[in-house]
């Protein structure tokens, strides 16, 4: 597909995406701040208008056969983010191999951070098998279609 | 099944269950009481807990291809549940068909009324069509396995 | 403040306002369809965008001392709404007192009517005593703030 | 209050607490599984029952201006949780300070070990400054009012 085979798809540099995001009340606690279960949703919601933007679709994934589980998160809470804020959600891709994808996030609000994270996600089958990640997403059709995601030599 | 056929399946007196259910942190709001659309959930957490008081399962249900889905809902509000509040949910029978369940609810908290409402459920298949309800939650079933549902010529 | 004092506050003409929402993952469920209760968050999300639409903002009536408060709903379930599904909600304001909203809702999806609705909303201080509407929102200053809540005579 | 005070009371050994947890249809996913942020809900669930075995009640902590709020989590996500499952959250006390605790966390069904996390929470004020722990939770009173949390000389 490529006269320019990926060499090190692992340290390809790490592209981000900005999703904005608005408070609702229901995602509020009785501490009058955004409980902090739902910055999980807001990582979700960042993820799935990120491949909106490459030009994929999570259901549309799903619908072929592609499930993307969570194994592992990290969330670090420094600020509240509270009821109608309108919120960055600023992900990036850290690391990608066939079945996996690492990101980063970090939730700002008027350029201040207030929690940051990250998440692993792994690709299985509707049964949860491991399964590889579609063409799209893969890091050795990543140039070609979207554009950056690694260096070339 | 019975030589005493049922003879008014509708009007059969209602029966009532409490199910006790704590407020979660979660579920609270900035307004510091339970997000109004909480109470939905815990209807649906007391109607599952009085099927398995019933000898049912709603999990076996859905296995055998039985899904009860909400097609109508009303709920009153008149005082706030608060986080950590020990709630009875009182859920009555109100009506039975072969497809349709009829709820009443009512939420307490020592005994005062915080929130009442109605449910309307229908039986569909995995695609969603009408079906009827399994023999378990038949009124012309009840009698026999449930202890009640009806009274008898 | 005006010539032309209004008369019949209560028959006003209805305002709708369309509020885009678009379905997270996070609120679907087991069956693979939005969860019954979401609607309400929905409901909730389309208010707070029309008071903005209409130059207000809840977060600063909450600060201001004003709270709304759902005091009654009703909702029919017609169609599921999915994953990832554009969803407009129409939010129509049916009627307006001193102390109380009542709003009616459709969402939709490509036009098709998914599920319809009502609430009741009463303004209340922050103790919970009921408290006129702020003048922004109260029928009678309607007129000049927003822009056609009612005809005139 | 004691002949044998504490000698080192951040490596008391860590107790234990098994929380059953069900779970509810308002927290599955369309993938037909435990949305992966409502674990963050059962951790507090499991926190707050911990506290009410102990003898405490955050909702009390809280109304004597003694806030627990999240700095950090960590979640490893290694099998599903169902609907209707019954879950045990076993939760263990690993670390505490002045103001800080840490809690390690197991979700368990049929001891098979599905997810398991760990949480720092820090004690703050009403305005979000830290605060030092209640004595009840202090590890030099836990002695005495808890009955075991460390060993003594």
């Amino acid at each position: 597909m490529t006269s320019h085979p990926r060499k090190d798809p692992l340290h390809q540099p790490g592209q981000e995406f900005d999703v904005p995001i608005r408070v609702r009340y229901f995602e509020t606690d009785g501490m009058g701040v955004v409980h902090h279960a739902n910055y999980l949703a807001y990582f979700e919601e960042a993820r799935v208008e990120t491949l909106r933007k490459l030009g994929a679709s999570y259901k549309v994934m799903e619908e072929e056969g592609f499930f993307l589980v969570i194994t592992k998160v990290e969330l670090n809470y420094k600020k509240p983010a509270l009821f109608d804020d309108q919120l960055i959600v600023r992900l990036r891709i850290e690391r990608m191999t066939t079945v996996r994808i690492d990101h980063g996030y970090q939730i700002l609000r008027d350029g201040i951070l207030l929690v940051d994270g990250k998440t692993t996600l792994a690709c299985v089958d509707k049964s949860g098998r491991p399964r590889p990640l579609p063409d799209l997403l893969r890091p050795t059709s990543a140039r070609q279609h979207l554009g950056g995601f690694e260096t070339t030599a």
